[in-house]
This record gives structure tokens, sequence and C-alpha cells, in this order.
């Protein structure tokens, strides 16, 4: 096979193989989880030979945090309505509806297998985190311009993404819009010490 | 394959099997996460015949469940401290201990793998879920009987127990007394609606 792995245009051959090596590891996660396929399988599934995919990408770990990033990323745009309330609202359903999805369970699994995986794994896992602490830090930065009083990035991801992350991932309940509302407007209640 | 000294414990061969197929899997979680390996792996490990494994626990999923499980209960007695402020630090302050000791990563890994393991791996893992829970309800309803205003279970899941478990499981920051203390005041703080 020879691909020029650096002229990479949108639409070309190497994008189509970047979406087929990436439904078919969704797929392969879906069906049989994180830890029981290889990059042989990946590659007999998407089509192409194992060689292109460590070319490109170097380690199954590294390939499985890309698929993660892309599916964050590409699900997730930052929503900016205004107001705090709204776009902390308006983010927290995007996230339920994400992880709730068809592939929610089986892409947090991804991030929380690559916890396990070494160090590759957790360099994957960390761009993975980084990149979604930078949105959410963008809209806190936003709101914070306009006067109004923000919690800090970590404490959203405690009391708003980590309830619903284990809801999915134990199996408990459903992600109602009530719940995920209710989530939002109990983090941004004023506290006794102000 | 090394071959850990044995020490004696109490409970005859069939507990000393357990204790050695128990350690066996704990071992194996922690160095190659959950998925990498079989029941053959743990039989090695501990010594005995597969046969013995399957015989007692049917599969490799209810093995995991029981190892979980039994962790998980010998680990964190209820307190019970005359009220639920000291009752839920108290707790909290176990799970910390438990979650970022030596195998609580693995632990929490496996809880969450069983997830997606099928309907036996659902089972198990709505068995060790159940069973934290009814440790939790009993709690809170003997603040209740005292008369204390208590939240319901899912709350103390959703504001105390997931941020620490994400926290864990994504590698974010330590779990310091200060914040473990801080979710619990949090979630036990009035609300402006009573």
């Amino acid at each position: 096979m020879t691909e020029q792995p650096r002229t990479r245009r949108p639409g070309g051959r190497s994008a189509r193989v970047a979406a087929d090596v990436h439904q078919a590891v969704t797929s392969l996660i879906s069906e049989r989880g994180y830890g029981n396929f290889t990059v042989g399988d990946i590659a007999a599934r998407a089509g192409v030979a194992d060689s292109s995919i460590y070319r490109r990408w170097g380690s199954l770990e590294t390939l499985l945090a890309d698929v993660a990033l892309t599916r964050l990323n590409a699900q997730s745009p930052m929503p900016d309505t205004g107001s705090l309330a709204g776009d902390l609202r308006s983010y927290a359903a995007q996230v339920a509806r994400e992880i709730t999805g068809p592939d929610g369970l089986a892409l947090l699994h991804l991030v929380v297998a690559l916890s396990g995986t070494g160090d590759q794994g957790l360099q994957a896992r960390d761009e993975v985190l980084a990149e979604r602490g930078r949105q959410l830090q963008s809209m806190l930065d936003r709101a914070v311009a306009r006067g109004e009083p923000a919690p800090d990035a970590l404490a959203v991801l405690d009391h708003v993404m980590a309830p619903m992350y284990i809801r999915v991932l134990f199996g408990l309940g459903s992600l109602t819009p009530e719940y995920v509302d209710g989530l939002v407007d109990r983090l941004l209640r004023p506290g006794p010490e102000a």
C-alpha cells in the first residue's frame, strides 16, 4: 500500500480510510468491549492493512484516543446562549444525549479503559479530558467576562458530568431533561457563604 | 509463574482456595486490566484447576462480581456516629481510601467493566450496586428515624460517590479529606426551597 501520510485532503482517500477505521473501532467497542480486539481486527473490519493503522496512529491506544476525541468534539460544540445557566443546561443536555446514544456507553468505557493501559493510554486519555476541559473553561470564562458568578470547571465535572457518567456506567435510571436541568440548577444555586 | 508464598488462613481448604482465587483475580486485574485474562489464567495463578473455578462460581463474570462484592463489603462497614453528617463524612472517607488504595482503581474498573459483558455481567454488577445501596439506605433510614432531614440514596451517589469515582477513574487530582468533607457538606447544605 503506497500512501502519502503527510498530504491529507478532506474527502480524499486518506479521510475515507480514517472514517472507515473510526467506524470499525466504534463497532468493535460496542460489540466486544475494550480490550477484546486488536489492531488486526480493526484493520480487517475497515478493509485496510495493519501497517496503515500503525503508520498513521502508531499504537492502538493512540487510535482509540483519536476516536474518542473526534466523537466528543464533533458531537459537543459548546453552546453560547448568553447566560451561564443556559449554556450549562444546553451543554449538559448534549452530554446526556451523547452518552445515552447508541455508542455512548462504549465511548465512556473507552475513556475509562484508557486509564488502565499504561503510559500511552494515560496520555491519550489526558488529551481527551484536556480538550473537554478547554471547551468547558471557555464557556465559564465567557460567563465571568459577562460578570456572572461561575463555578470552576472541576465543580462542573463533579456535580453535573460525574453524576451522569456514573449513572450511565452503572446503568442506574435514565437521564431525563428534568434530572439534567436539576443538576445544573443545584450547581448554580448560591451557597450560604456566598 | 511465580508462586506466592501461602499464608495460613482460617476456614479450611475451601476458604483458602477462595482466598487464593480472589487474590489471583485482584492481581490480574491490576496487572492486565479487565478483559485481558481468562479463567485459565486465574486458575494457574491461584494454583487450582479450571474446573474448580467453574464448579464453584459458574462463570468468569460471577467470580469477578464475587471479588468486587467481597472487597466492597469487607472494606466498607457502614459507620454509625449518631449524626448523618458524621456518618456520611466517615462513609465518604472510607470510600475515598478504598478507591485510592492499591487495588482501588482495579476494583472500580471491574464494576464498570461488568456493565459491558452481557446478562451475567449486568446481573453481577447489579448485585454489587444493590448491596452498596442497601448499606447506604440503612444509614439514611437511621437519620430519618432520628428526625434528621436526609437526602435520598441516589443524591448521595450523584454528589458524593460519583465525583470521587470519576476523579479516580479519570486520574484527576487526589481525594483530600477537605475535598471529601466538602462533597458531604455541600450535599447536606439546605436548599433555598427547603
